[in-house]
């Protein structure tokens, strides 16, 4: 492994929960080096996932959270001012390119669509990076592949991958995990009983059975991981389901006393 | 404490009066580094909530005011030009997470998404900080924990924080105090009666009653204490009330009466 | 008094005629340094009763005449260029802030929003100034003070202080001084005799009368003043005031006839 | 006079045709260094009564025409990067503040508010300008004059003056001139005889009478001097009239057919 | 000639056909340096027109095709880093000014209004262009003319010149050459029979009566000369105008079918 | 070659199955230098077509992917500080204008108008680049050719070429290849046998059926190339053709259902 990608490597293997075939999927694609799009709601596991691909893989990863200011250079990587002039320097896409990373470009829908654009000769049989403003033609490294993740629900009419990039991908779904998946994954996380972890999962249910009828998204699984983990230490286990769950979801006073109902449910 | 961050050591114990478990809640939330998210009106003690906490854990506090054109090099840091060509300086952000600070995000909402989206490596399980224009990864310093502000009522649909972004905070709601604890504090704070903070929280009792009904915000903690200190200076109270807490909360005639009308009520 | 701000002292006694108890309550509020609002409309007297007070408190008074382009760094500071390196140098705000002037921010809704939030950590009670870019935490000087300006006739939804900055100041109300104020501060400030002052104060009244019917403003103090120097250099006066009042009011027909007959029955 | 500015002394005197008494009510004002405004219609000749003022009474005139992209920096001036370091450069306003020029700002409309508000502090009793960025504060030469224009039937909603800068200035109203004076004038700057710049006039007159019907702007003194200069090179008038009164001024084929139709009736 | 217009002098001359009075009344307007705009629909010569015309009268042509982004500073000139700090650069319109070129702005209503508005002081009687950022006032060249040209069908109510502008030039109308002369332009550009001019030039006519009944645009000259030289390189008159005439103009199935049953009438 | 663009040689034919005439019609295009434009839908070959042609005439291919942050600088090439100063870098198109290749712009509607008329000099019978900034005047090399790209059915109201732009080329359709030149070229590119290939062809078909029906673009060839490449390495061809074909398409579940089900008529 080139020693500028080494501190990308994922040296720990990440718990991750397989839930369908999605892990030989992957495998199939990567031998390809087909380009990827996880689907996805928030806090489902898409990042989480890849992680654990490219420990599997042993290769490293590079990740870059997308943003609607970030510029084409961002990625690709620009010139800084030197002592002795301009220094070139390669941006996570360039490197990961270069050097043969797996490129994880995390809620690409964020990312400006001229951002976007930079990807294309990178995902067809070109498999290159035009670096126009260094005159630098980069031949991607036999290793490297992109793999970008988006959340459906999410985008807007505004907001959307042209057909022209998306049809540049294999797709892959995502959803929240089965029940008995996501307590073994909340038990796991946080130490708490598989009881209580069982409980979490019920209330996550109950909410997700809300969104499109009053809440934008459901509980996530990350959301029941914070709850869990402030019960086991010792937080009482309704104000830890507020503070964890129901506050940070909405504000509206009539989801949040439903929501609080719930939680009095189970607990 | 990292010298680059002791200055911002909170040296002297904020006066700061609980209204409920909020302290013991922070506590065990900053005991897992859980990200928090504090709701609450302008002007109702959370900025002095965090500083109180902060003293409390002994841990240094990095606070940004947060405003529509701060870009992410404003919160993760730049490139600086030096007589020796470019020097990297960390921003409050990379600062709290590199030295173990807290670091407050204050009105968050009115930051662009894309500013706040550089936070969301820091509050998953990979509590890191990618600085990809400098190429390095910054692993959080142990005590490091994120917070972050905002006043539901305030939001609008066009500035909301989104789904992915808030399920990965803990979340606490603050409100006004109840009447005895503000008269406590305005008495506190500004040296006057007990019956002088009676009647200036009386009045801001009949504003906030108004809010909806022609009023935008009620009359802030912070409102009384500067009619407070200005009474404690023997200004005529009711110069004081009409200059602190009317003037600056509406220009509409009505609102002027009936709010001065409040005042004459009490003093 | 500290060089950097020794240019900024007002050394002349502004001529400045009060017209209640403006004087008093700004001088308590200035003693608890509590940070003021001054409202009123375009040319009725803000602005001098500003520099008057800095007179009498002998204070170096800095006034920035705020618009909707200045960024904060155009009030915090910025680095220079320089032969080795970059230089900081101080804004007009971190300078008052700094070396303890009073600092006037005129027009303040006319700036934008992100640069108005800047003010915030200077105007509760930790009185500082965090210098991002620098990574400096300016503690405000003990002469330090903060002074807006605003009309609250010419705000528009889309340009108002949010209720979070609008709490953080004590407001007083300003307007145009009554008839036999007015007509000696006209004859002071122009050398006109009474009766001619008086025959200016006749018209600017009836013009006032006409403003939300055709008319966005009154005639102003300043604009009197403007006609009584041409009068003074005996121009005729009907052509110094279709010069200096009516023609830079309106361009409507019928509003022009309307004042230039109100002209004619005075002169 | 001082030799930063001499470059901008009117040496020769330009014609202009006196209509009223604005030249001596100009003088007047500027004996009390009033701010001036010269409100008109395009090509009547605003900015040639200037030139003439600036002559008669000897001062330097500098000339900025505005546009919406303009920056205060362009008024005011910048930090030029340097061999040894930055430099400061003036810009035009400052350039006629400190040396004592009249400055003049053609269609000050056209620049952005934010542009037109640096102009509030050499416009009151301070006549100052302040100098942000430099940290300097200018006080304006005792010979320095402001003068605008601008074009009342041109402004739209989006673009107009704020009555907070308007009442700053004094203000002299521009029109075509009457028929005699304009004959005047067209056969004096092009050599044509009395009779054809008569011709001219008439057609002129005709077109003005279309404004508001079907046409923008009626055919300015300027068009005719066109059309004349044409004329007097021996081109058929018919051919000059089409190529320097009708085309330029309407695409529309009927008004085109209208405004021919008249150029037909005189020659 | 100055060395540094030189290069820009047309050496050869440029084959143009006249279809009117439009060589001489443009001497005219050249020899009293009238600035002048071609009005005209795209591809019909108006290019081509003011080269002759620079040939003709044996002065350099500096060409700028104009577009929305284009600054102030594209047309006038910049500072450029250097080793030794700053060198200021001449944009093409000083280039133009200095030493006595005409300056061409095809397509000026792209421009932003602002960058618009530079050429004002060049075209009046001043003949002067500020550059403001370098505090120079560039007498024109008594050789130097503004050239502009504009598609009056092709502007919409958001893009075109202010009259202030307008009424500055002289003005020229183009449109497509009559039947015989395009005819013989197409023939003598491309080498093809006059019997298969006649026949494009046939073409040509039917797509120019669909304009605006389902056409932005006619078929330009440009366009008969594409396929022209195709055909003379023998490729089949069919394929040639189908794909230089038809593809091009549109992608609506019913007008492509009417313009190729017209080809396949002709050939 | 000169060596600036050797690299951009097309070493190896890549493999290109023409449809129709469109390689001689391009190689007669490419005799007279006629700028080209290559319509067809995403992903149906366009890209592999010019590569093609390159390869096929020996000259270098430069491929700028175009998008509505590219500015003109980016094509045409920019200033970079050095330790001497400043110095001048050619973009792509001015490299390929100047060495000779053919200048590939790939969905060139994305780019920003501005961008997009840089090109114009270089399209008609100039042949020249002006390089503004950088005052020189680049005359095409011989074998310069520009080629630009666009997909009809993609542009909207507000992106589109403007027809002045439009008429400069001359224009070739691409559309998916019929179906047995489709199986030939996924089972060449992939190694599937005839009879899969032939099942992915018709699940293609089936979908391009419902464009403009629920889908907004149809499956493509590269799609069907990339469910062949997974199949080759053993995934089952439902997975695979769900991950490659449908999932990426569309996240609607009534098409997505439809589409499976073509899927499961073939497999």
């Amino acid at each position: 492994m080139h020693e500028q990608v080494r501190d990308y490597k994922v040296t720990q293997e990440p718990y991750y929960r397989a839930v369908g075939d999605e892990v030989d999927l992957y495998e199939a694609a990567y031998a390809v080096r087909m380009p990827m799009m996880l689907k996805g709601p928030t806090g489902c596991g898409k990042t989480r996932f890849v992680e654990y691909m490219a420990w599997k893989l042993g290769k490293p990863l590079i990740t870059v959270a997308c943003n609607e200011d970030m510029t084409a250079s961002d990625l690709v990587g620009r010139y800084l001012l030197d002592a002795n002039g301009t220094r070139w320097q390669d941006g996570p896409l360039t490197l990961a390119a270069r050097h043969g990373a797996i490129c994880y470009l995390d809620e690409v829908v964020e990312a400006r669509q001229d951002t976007v654009v930079v990807i294309h000769p990178l995902t067809d049989n070109r498999r290159v990076l035009p670096l126009e403003k260094k005159g630098e033609l980069v031949e991607a490294h036999k290793d490297f592949q992109l793999v970008i993740s988006y959340n459906p629900g999410y985008q807007s009419l505004m907001k959307d991958l042209k057909q022209s990039t998306k049809q540049r991908f294999g797709a892959l779904d995502f959803g929240y995990p089965e029940a008995d998946v996501e307590k073994e994954i909340v038990s796991h996380e946080t130490g708490v009983s598989n009881d209580v972890a069982g409980k979490l999962v019920g209330v996550a249910e109950r909410a997700r059975n809300l969104k499109g009828h009053g809440l934008d998204e459901g509980i996530s699984t990350r959301m029941l991981v914070h709850a869990g983990s402030l019960i086991a230490r010792e937080v009482d286990p309704l104000a830890a389901c507020r503070m964890a769950l129901v506050r940070p979801l909405t504000d509206d006073p009539d989801m949040r006393d439903a929501l609080d109902a719930a939680v009095t449910t189970f607990f």
